[in-house]
C-alpha cells in the first residue's frame, strides 16, 4: 500500500504542508530520512528575502492552455524562457544562445523520458527498443523511469561500462553525478550514441563553473538549483529543433504542458537572483549561491571531520577547481555525499541502527557498502546527522559481534 | 516543426500570455480555431469576481516535494483533497464518501496514463498487453495516449462496439461523452473488464446533474469544471486503494507529483464556488455552475438556431432531465458541438473555407462527415462562429460546384 518514494520518507514525519510548514521536532530517537534529496535547506535563504519573490495570481488569470502559441514550445511562458536564459548567461554555466532550444517539463524527470520518447520515437517499430545506459554508479531512478511503461522504443541496458553491444544507443551523463559528485563525460564513445546531459547540480553551490555546458541536449532542474523542488519545474536546453519539438509532443501527450502558476514563479525567482548577481553595489547582500556554496562547504567539512574521526567510512575526494562564476579556486561540495564503509559492510543497515536512513548502492548499480545521503536537509536534521555519525563506532562493535 | 496541438492553434494567433492577456482582434478573414477546448469563456465570470481567488505566494513557501508525507498520495495538498470532496458534496454529481481515495494529477491526461498503468502492471509480463477500448465517437487523444510508448502493458484496440477479444481489457466510459455530449454507460460488459470513468463534464453548465455517479475509477479535471486549463490539475476518484496506489506510483515515476502552486490555487477556487454555492443569502449573486449553465445554454439555443437557419448540418438531440443541482429541468449543453453534414460531405474541409478550424470526424473513430466545434471559446469568438455558419450555404455552392 505505500509506494518508494513515501516509504522512503514516512519515517521522517517531517510534513511540510502546503505553504505552511509544520514544525519539525526532532527527538533523538526517531530515525531520519536522507534517503531522498528533498532541498529544504534554501528554505532559510528564500524567507530572509522576504517579499522580493512573491507572487499574486487573480482568479482570472492563467486560465488558457496556451502561453505562446504559434512557438514550438507552446506551453513554455515567454517570460520563463527568458528567465531561464538569463541566469545561465550570469552564472555561466551552460550555452543558451538563440540557436539553443528551450523546453520545460514537470521537473527533468519528465523531460528525461521525453528525451528518451524524442530519441527513440523515429527508429524502426520492427527493430529492437533503444538502449539506454549511465555509467555506474547511476541516478538510482533512472533505470525503473526508463523500463515501468515496458516501452517498445527503449529500454534500460544498465551500466555504460559494460554496454557492448552494437548500433543505436542513448548514454545519460550526470554530471555532476549523482549520486556520487564526480565530473563526468560520456563513457561509451560509439558511433550511434546520443548523449542526454543531465546537469542538474551544475550550479555554484555544488561544484565549480569552469565553463559553459554545450553539449546536444541538457537538462536542468528548478528542485535543486534554487530548491524548489515542490513547484515541478525543469527544463531543457536542445540543440536540434526536431529534438526539441518530439520533446513538447511528449509533453502534449503525456500532461498537455506544464502548471502556468509553477512557471510563473520560476521566472520570478529566477529573475530576482540574477538580479542579486548582477547587483554591484558595494554593500550588497550574499547572492543565493554564494549563500549555498558557503552553507554546502560548511556542511561538507563538519561531515568530512566526522567521518574521519569515526574511521568507519569514507568519503570521495574531489579536486579543487576555479569556479568562474565565484571568481576563486573552490572546492566541490555535492548534493549528496557518497559514503563507502570501510569494512565492506553493508551501509544502510548500518546506519539504519543509528536510526539515519539512506539510499543503499544496489540502488546506484553498485554495491551495498556504499550509500547515498542527501546533504539538503534542514539545518537540525543535519547536525543530527553529524551527532549520530559521530557515535558509529560504538554501534558498529555492539551491532555486528 | 510544428506539433499536433501546436498546428491546431497556430492559426488563431489569439496569444495568452503568462498572467496578462493579450487582446484578441479578430479580423472578419482570419480563420479561428475551435478544434481544441480551451475553456477561455469562462476568464470573464473570473474577472468580475476581482480579488475573491487570488493567491499569494512567497518565495519559501511550497518547496518541498512533499505535501503530506505518511499519507498514500505524499504529493497531494491536504486542502486540495478537501476542496475536491467538499465540491462534489455541494453539486452532487459524485461520491466522495471517506473510504474513496483522491489522486491528483497535471491534468486528467496524466491521470488517465496513471489507470493504464495502475490497472495493466500487475498482469503477466509474458501475455499480451491489456486491450483498451472506447465506444466511437470517443475522445480524440485516447488511442494516441495509449499508443505512443508503444507500451508493452497497455494497448488501443479501437472502437469498444466492434471488440470482440477474449480476457481482461479496459473501457473508458466519457460522460457527458466527448465529443458528442451523450450521456454514456460501459458498451462492453464482459468478465475481466476494468472500467475508467472520465467524467470531465459531469457538471452542472454541461449536462443535468442526475444522481452522484459512483464508479470505481472517475477521472475529473480543473480545465472543465472550472476553466483553469492552465494550472493543469486533474483528479480521480479511486474506490480500490491498491488501485489508487499504482496511480500514485505512476505520477512519482512520471513527474514526482504535481504543482503545489497549482495545487494550492485550484484548493482557494474550488472553496470560493463551494462557498457560493452555499451562499444562501437573498441578494447573492449567480454562482459559477449557474453562470456557465446559462451561457452555454444562451450558445447552444443561438448554435441551434443557425444550423436549423442554414440546413447544411445537424446537432445531435439530447433529453431534458431534471438537474438536482439548479433544482430544475435543464437542457444538456455539451462542451462541444457534434456538427453532422446532411449531405455526407467533408465536415472540416467545409468549414476550413469559412475560416472555422475544427476537428473532423476521423480523430474520434467515425466517418469525416462528422466534427468536433469547441463551444469554450471567447463570446467574440463564438460570436464569429455564428456569423460565418450563417454564411455557409453560398459556400458549399460555390465550393462544390
Amino acid at each position: 500500500m505505500v509506494v518508494g518514494f513515501e516509504k522512503a520518507v514516512s519515517a521522517t514525519k517531517s510534513v511540510v504542508t502546503s505553504a505552511k510548514k509544520a514544525p519539525t521536532t526532532l527527538s533523538s530517537d526517531r530515525a531520519i530520512n536522507f534517503a531522498r534529496g528533498d532541498p529544504t535547506m534554501y528554505e532559510s535563504y528564500w524567507r530572509q528575502m522576504g517579499e522580493k519573490c512573491t507572487i499574486v495570481i487573480s482568479g482570472h488569470n492563467l486560465m488558457s492552455y496556451f502561453s505562446n502559441a504559434g512557438h514550438f514550445c507552446w506551453f513554455l511562458m515567454p517570460e520563463l524562457d527568458s528567465a531561464i536564459r538569463r541566469l545561465h548567461c550570469v552564472v555561466g554555466n551552460a550555452v543558451v544562445d538563440d540557436d539553443r532550444y528551450i523546453v520545460v517539463g514537470n521537473g527533468s524527470t519528465q523531460l528525461f523520458q521525453a528525451v528518451l520518447y524524442a530519441l527513440s520515437s523515429s527508429y524502426d517499430p520492427d527493430t529492437e527498443p533503444l538502449s539506454v545506459v549511465a555509467a555506474a554508479p547511476f541516478y538510482s531512478s533512472y533505470p525503473e523511469e526508463t523500463e515501468f511503461l515496458r516501452s517498445g522504443l527503449y529500454k534500460w541496458a544498465g551500466d555504460a561500462y559494460s554496454f557492448d553491444k552494437d548500433g543505436a544507443y542513448i548514454e545519460v551523463v550526470t554530471s555532476p553525478n549523482n549520486p556520487d559528485g564526480a565530473i563526468r563525460e560520456a563513457v561509451v564513445n560509439r558511433d550511434g550514441g546520443k548523449l542526454i546531459h543531465d546537469l542538474a547540480y551544475y550550479w555554484p553551490q555544488y561544484t565549480p563553473i569552469t565553463g559553459k555546458a554545450d553539449n546536444d541536449i541538457m537538462l536542468f532542474t528548478f528542485s535543486k538549483a534554487t530548491g524548489h523542488a515542490g513547484s515541478r519545474i525543469g527544463w531543457a536546453i536542445v540543440k536540434d529543433i526536431e529534438v526539441a519539438t518530439k520533446m513538447v509532443k511528449f509533453m502534449e501527450l503525456s500532461s498537455i504542458g506544464v502548471s502556468k502558476e509553477s512557471q510563473l514563479r520560476a521566472a520570478k525567482i529566477l529573475e530576482v537572483i540574477s538580479d542579486d548577481c548582477q547587483n554591484s553595489a558595494p554593500d550588497k547582500e550574499e547572492n543565493f549561491f554564494e549563500y549555498g556554496q558557503r552553507l554546502m562547504s560548511d556542511r561538507w567539512e563538519k561531515l568530512r571531520e566526522v567521518v574521519k574521526r569515526n574511521g568507519v567510512f569514507s568519503l570521495p575526494k574531489y579536486p579543487q577547481d576555479y569556479c568562474n562564476f565565484i571568481g576563486k579556486y573552490t572546492d566541490p561540495s555535492p548534493a549528496f555525499a557518497w559514503l563507502k564503509s570501510k569494512d565492506g559492510l553493508n551501509c544502510d543497515n548500518l546506519l539504519r541502527e543509528l536510526k539515519i536512513v539512506t539510499r543503499g548502492g544496489t540502488n546506484f548499480g553498485v554495491d551495498s557498502n556504499y550509500t547515498r545521503i542527501s546533504m539538503l536537509s534542514l539545518d537540525e536534521e543535519f547536525n543530527l546527522l553529524l551527532e549520530r555519525l559521530s557515535a558509529i563506532k560504538g554501534t558498529i562493535i555492539n551491532g555486528n559481534n
